[in-house]
């Protein structure tokens, strides 16, 4: 995240997106999450998905990347070198609404929902997000809602 | 998950474990969460994290693994062959409570908190679970609470 004070609730910011191909798609689940449809086009075929589908694991670890490129280009920008205090904070919703088939193309997106002044850690507050993946049919595939660490300037 | 009238509330299933070794850690950031503390031993060390992290959702991604292992062996054991409705269900929480340094070993458990009979996909009931990974010093670190689909006996 960029300086908190320069996070506003409803402040919307573009993640970028990804192509999911068939090997892509193999690639991870052979790693993480080997169920049939998301190991072959033609157990996917067969299966309620219709086609071989990334695993829903795999369209939030793609999420997580575009979000670490997006923190990183951020904090570059605003001149920030200190890293965010160690503890992830949670993520309270996780939702794969529809299956992201090979050959898909998810944006991601993330809008601010809340901000929040350093408490717990000096010089950091949080800000509260959620974030959407849309197919390139324009459907919504991906939700996820969490909170992050933001640098406040106050900080110096 | 094995037959819906099979699973009980409070009922506990090892999930098994995992090593966290460097290359494994790294592998994981290079392809989803390149921050600089997952992905070498001395920008670990310099973080507050004192030493090589792994990201929270390669944590999770093993535990996804693990699960998924758990439940064909489940359906195996059970003699069930069809696969569960298309759309996974929504995780509702997911906290990364402890880091997992190069070298830890995470066992997983799942706990059964609510099982609900079939109401949307005809044969399937749901089951509610909490999930956790602890650590060889038996600290907790993961903890992901979610609900999957359940073949009821019912169904044929």
């Amino acid at each position: 995240m960029q300086w908190l004070e320069d996070m506003t609730p409803a402040a919307e910011f573009d993640l970028g997106h990804h192509h999911f191909s068939a090997d892509d798609i193999i690639r991870f689940a052979r790693d993480f999450d080997p169920q049939p449809f998301h190991l072959s086009e033609e157990a996917g075929r067969k299966s309620l998905f219709k086609g071989l589908a990334a695993s829903g694991w795999h369209t939030t670890a793609v999420f997580r990347r575009l979000l670490t490129a997006f923190e990183a280009a951020q904090r570059a920008g605003a001149g920030i070198e200190a890293i965010p205090p160690e503890t992830p904070l949670p993520v309270s919703e996780l939702r794969w609404l529809k299956p992201t088939l090979a050959g898909d193309d998810l944006t991601f997106r993330l809008t601010v929902t809340e901000v929040e002044p350093p408490s717990t850690h000096p010089g950091w507050g949080t800000v509260s997000y959620r974030a959407e993946g849309v197919n390139q049919r324009g459907e919504l595939v991906f939700l996820l809602t969490g909170r992050a660490f933001a640098r406040s300037r106050a900080s110096g």
